[in-house]
């Protein structure tokens, strides 16, 4: 469902990121250098949700003008490897996406070329600013788009406020490792980073470029709020249960980084003190063995932490099926949404 | 002459950051947190020139709706507040206009609430999305302006095209610490950071936002290209033969850092072996003695370094002088950008 228009939007990156090439060229091969590693970062992987998410929420309100709405689509991917390559580097990960991260990669040129240099902090630098650069990128397609100009403003600001959200999100995504933090801050960050970010902002900005009214945009919130929790419930259960390969990243990767996810705090809630201990003793280790995962795994299935999240990730995409459903939207917009949510309730751990 | 404005653009950032307080608030006390320290970075400092510019620029061109101006102007110090934040931690610099740059005020943080953390990384890692947050408030501060919606999308797209060259510039200004560097490469990263960003596109976004033509655009940019270089290279001799307090930052903190100024680039020049060997250990010495630093000025003043950079920015002044003055820009703007010219023309080093 989503690979036909991931095709689509990566052909499109492509040629966006050709021209960038060919600009950057003509500033200088470092420039030319950084729009490389950007170019391939971007194109290594994803699902290319968020953009399939603008293309169809303009189709529930228009058919018109559609390869603008393609590029459109694509600033929601470059936003997300803005906030990818900084949120990589906040939590010092090496691989994303099944390849080297960027202040990686940055670092290993360091260490190829400037051997005299801090090449960690050399990485982190470069990373930083390939990251801002993308943001850039996102703000400036939207503002070059052939649509409507209110219609381009309206999209432009709704981007911008959620991505000041998403990295308050972040922040205390970060302070959660350090703080004792409940399920209502862990519903606060799911809300900023998922709900927010990944399901609503790409539907209201595809709704807001066909020049969709207020109540449409309530009525795509209240799709995207429930469904965005789901989903990023079922992203902490994979990231728990699913395996390295297809994760694109290390297993367990949040209970090393110390992360409380609802599916940990729920396990801690009803364990008994041996199973708290081994889960306090797991969380925030960087050195977990294979046995440990396995232990916290048992410990979450055992104390129903693993049924009550899969439970609560059902009901919140019927909820979400429900406020489309009842909805006026043109057809092939409306049956991606639902598409999307059956999928999601299928899915598969 | 830029007193006033500072006055009047730090009064609506004032008003700005306590409506986005009030706001951050409702989220959690750790994103209202950030605002503060956001509010006291930006607000603790700085000319405002790039404020001035767009405000005077539109100016130029029109007399309505200048209270839209301003907040478009603030928008400006905000993109700055995001690269200088983000420069800072590249620079590993602690101090930024006689306060502790955000990186260093989160590592204070965390060494007082969170113990047993990296404080250094959680520094990094929350400065990085403060200074990201600041970008998004840039961007929607311009998107939210009561103008016409087409003047907006034409100041975003040129706000977007500037902050992606400004960061190309100053990748390679890092690079330029770590890899050979000539003349013209020095050139290139003086456009790119200070000719394009600091003076261009402040001039053309208030341009922009008054509906003002191509030709117009050009005529900003005849004015805008020389004075930019000249600006840098005053700075440059500023941060050589400045005094501490006045700077907000070390002396010599670029020959620290091992920056090739046009000022270093002219001395090893012209330098004699003796000289040569004291500038090149100098340059990227962490530790410098004031000795050093009051022999490396002289040798920049010996060689005639110093002389060649100030009458190249004084021809450059004049170059920029001449194509604002033949211009038919209305008279409060026009003079305005004769009286900035003038000021700098007649600057004391």
């Amino acid at each position: 469902m989503l690979e036909d228009y991931k095709k689509i939007v990566e052909k499109e990156l492509n040629l966006f990121f050709n021209d960038k090439l060919a600009k950057a060229e003509l500033i200088d091969p470092a420039s030319k250098e950084m729009i490389e590693l950007l170019k391939e970062y971007t194109l290594r992987g994803g699902k290319r949700l968020r953009a399939a998410l603008v293309y169809h929420s303009y189709r529930c309100f228009s058919k018109k003008n559609l390869k603008e709405i393609i590029k459109a689509s694509m600033a929601m991917e470059l936003l997300q490897s803005y906030l990818l390559i900084h949120d990589d580097i906040m939590d010092n990960d090496d691989l994303r996406r099944n390849g080297p991260t960027l202040h990686i990669s940055y670092k290993g040129i360091a260490e190829k070329d400037f051997k005299k240099t801090d090449s960690k902090h050399f990485g982190i630098s470069m990373a930083i600013l390939a990251g801002d650069i993308c943001c850039s990128f996102a703000n400036e397609i939207i503002a070059e788009l052939d649509i409507k100009e209110r219609y381009k403003t309206a999209a432009l600001k709704a981007l911008n406020h959620t991505t000041h959200k998403v990295i308050y999100g972040q922040a205390l995504d970060l302070l959660s490792e350090l703080r004792k933090v409940d399920e209502k801050d862990i519903e606060k960050i799911h809300k900023l980073k998922t709900a927010t970010y990944t399901i609503e902002a790409p539907l209201h900005i595809g709704a807001l470029l066909a020049g969709a009214k207020e109540k449409h945009l309530q009525t795509l919130s209240s799709y995207a709020i429930p469904l965005g929790k789901a989903f990023q419930i079922q992203d902490d259960i994979l990231g728990m249960f699913g395996n390295e390969e297809k994760l694109g990243k290390p297993i367990a990767s949040d209970l090393k980084e110390g992360k409380k996810t609802l599916l940990i705090l729920k396990a801690i809630d009803n364990a008994d003190a041996v199973q708290k201990i081994a889960i306090i003793n797991a969380l925030g280790s960087k050195r977990l063995t294979d046995l440990q995962i396995k232990k916290i795994r048992k410990i979450i299935k055992d104390t129903g932490s693993l049924d009550f999240s899969k439970n609560l990730a059902k009901k919140l995409i019927q909820k979400s099926k429900q406020a489309v459903q009842n909805s006026n939207f043109k057809k092939p917009g409306k049956n991606f949404l639902l598409d999307i949510a059956n999928y999601l309730e299928n899915r598969e751990y």
